[in-house]
């Protein structure tokens, strides 16, 4: 038995810089035809430029995967600044609280410190992308904490994409489900399928620590549901964020769960035992081109129900589930 | 400025086996005069015998350090087995839910399993100590859930002498103050100062990871309040429970905070932050040897007022705060 999909999309990927970037966008280009890659680097994206030869540098290294890159929206990001990323083409900016997970110092304590470049976005149709967390509350509790936010801003801006990125929570998924105006939630593998008991239920597993963390069983079946009902504002965005396995199995492990070498697998894994195979393309290839209004890949890609087993390290890296066996494989 | 105590009572400790267990045994002796430890060891203490020679083996190896041992109730212990390990000096017997922590297979099920046994432990006057958590809840609520089991047992047994180990939540604080009969609960470091917040919400720490995992911060003011209450039910048990720094900062890292090297000079911190250091004596040197009846320990130590770096690695283990700067000091 196979599938076959168009080449998928992955609006949410780490890449990080320098010499790793290269190997982990070609970590991407075997299963996806299309990223959106986050700002969060030392220092971070901000201008035309630096997000625009960001991109190239990756897509270079990954002849065949297409890298759209986001800007981070820093304090003092103005009109002026939104327009010229528009004008060159950047799809998205990224709105990181302060200090809510791995480079996101400096970034904002209040979404009017930048009223004018969240205006300009509205009206030039660039997609705000909100890590939603409150990084004061309570670890648990933070994506609720930061709902208010993201639902002022929402009000503000009637017309603004606006993506509650990596949704974690009920409250999270009420909160996007119903919003008005062009509201949407990406949707990474570890959010879908785990909880805080697989976090530190039995053995701590450090690969499976994220921010937002995975959190309650109603949590996840609230995400589950909206995915399984085919809502066209949940689709995939992997927050595929990868960390050395020396860096993640220490005495201070950073957040990110490196998700790019088998999210599809498992994600088909799960659709299938729920017997929603035919929201796999939708939620893998449509859905999230919609929203950003952008045309479908060229190129396919198969998966085939063949016993695969997820890699202990890739790239350095320990990817979720390393070492565990899926039904599905990608074909090369 | 320096404080003078009694040698120190810690009513909760991990030994460990093998070649390990004299390095551990001596660490203790250093701040500890006296220390029970845990039977979950491989196999697990039942015997008299057994139960002794581990207690011996530890003693030779700290001359100066008491080491009473807790046998391990097993679901086919009986009246007769605990009469024996009665008869044989043996002061308490440990009780894990099947599944609960580092070493619990093959644990109890149901209490009735032993209810023969419970009640020659009522009846010859040995302590239950217990591992209050229902392995099948959700991690956080598993205290909370395992306690109708308590109260069960309490109900049921009226002068059994019963401990809540390692007390993690407001709920687990209620039940041990409104139970009658001699109920009381031991007090670790981390569940006394730390939340699930400092385990993982920043950086993961995984030296703080521990089962019962530390909760919410009004989990921790419920154990701050009976212990700054001078209330002789909340006494000292460390848990602490060394595992090899490779073993933690892994892919599966065990349960277990190692505290026995820090545990005086930083609960001395919290005291006296409190306002509260008369109460640290009766807290390490009192509460605990009257509850399980025993008389005070010969000779004393002595801590200063000086800061003292919490070593980064201490028999092979990260303590809990390595590296952190103290302002009390165990004087040598």
């Amino acid at each position: 038995m196979t599938i076959s999909l168009p080449r998928p999309d992955d609006w949410h990927v780490h890449l990080r810089q320098g010499d790793a970037l290269a190997s982990y966008a070609r970590t991407h280009s075997a299963a996806f035809g299309r990223i959106l890659a986050m700002p969060n680097t030392t220092p971070p994206l901000v201008s035309p430029e630096d997000v625009l030869q960001y991109g190239k540098s990756a897509e270079k290294a990954a002849p065949g995967l297409e890298v759209l890159t986001a800007f981070r929206l820093m304090p003092r990001c103005s009109e002026d600044d939104v327009r010229a990323l528009a004008a060159a083409g950047v799809p998205a900016g990224k709105y990181y609280p302060d200090g809510a997970t791995t480079n996101s110092a400096g970034g904002l304590a209040d979404w009017r410190q930048i009223d004018g470049a969240l205006a300009a976005m509205e009206e030039t149709g660039l997609v705000l992308c909100l890590h939603g967390e409150d990084p004061s509350a309570p670890v648990l509790d933070r994506e609720e904490v930061f709902l208010p936010v993201f639902r002022e801003i929402r009000q503000a801006f009637p017309r603004l994409k606006m993506i509650l990125e990596h949704v974690s929570s009920s409250a999270g998924v009420r909160t996007v489900s119903e919003s008005d105006g062009p509201t949407a939630a990406t949707v990474t593998v570890q959010h879908l399928l785990f909880t805080l008991d697989d976090l530190l239920g039995g053995l701590l597993n450090p690969h499976l620590f994220c921010k937002p963390v995975v959190k309650f069983d109603e949590d996840r079946r609230a995400i589950q549901d909206r995915v399984l009902a085919g809502d066209s504002r949940f689709f995939f965005g992997s927050d595929s964020a990868p960390h050395l396995r020396e860096s993640k199995e220490s005495d201070c492990c950073p957040a990110g769960a490196y998700t790019a070498p088998m999210a599809l697998p498992a994600l088909v894994t799960w659709f299938e035992k729920k017997d929603a195979l035919d929201l796999v393309e939708p939620f893998f290839c449509e859905f999230g081109r919609k929203f950003y209004n952008v045309p479908g890949n060229a190129g396919r890609i198969e998966l085939e129900r063949k016993p695969w087993t997820v890699p202990a390290v890739s790239q350095g890296c320990v990817p979720l589930m390393a070492g565990e066996i899926l039904p599905w494989r990608l074909v090369e």
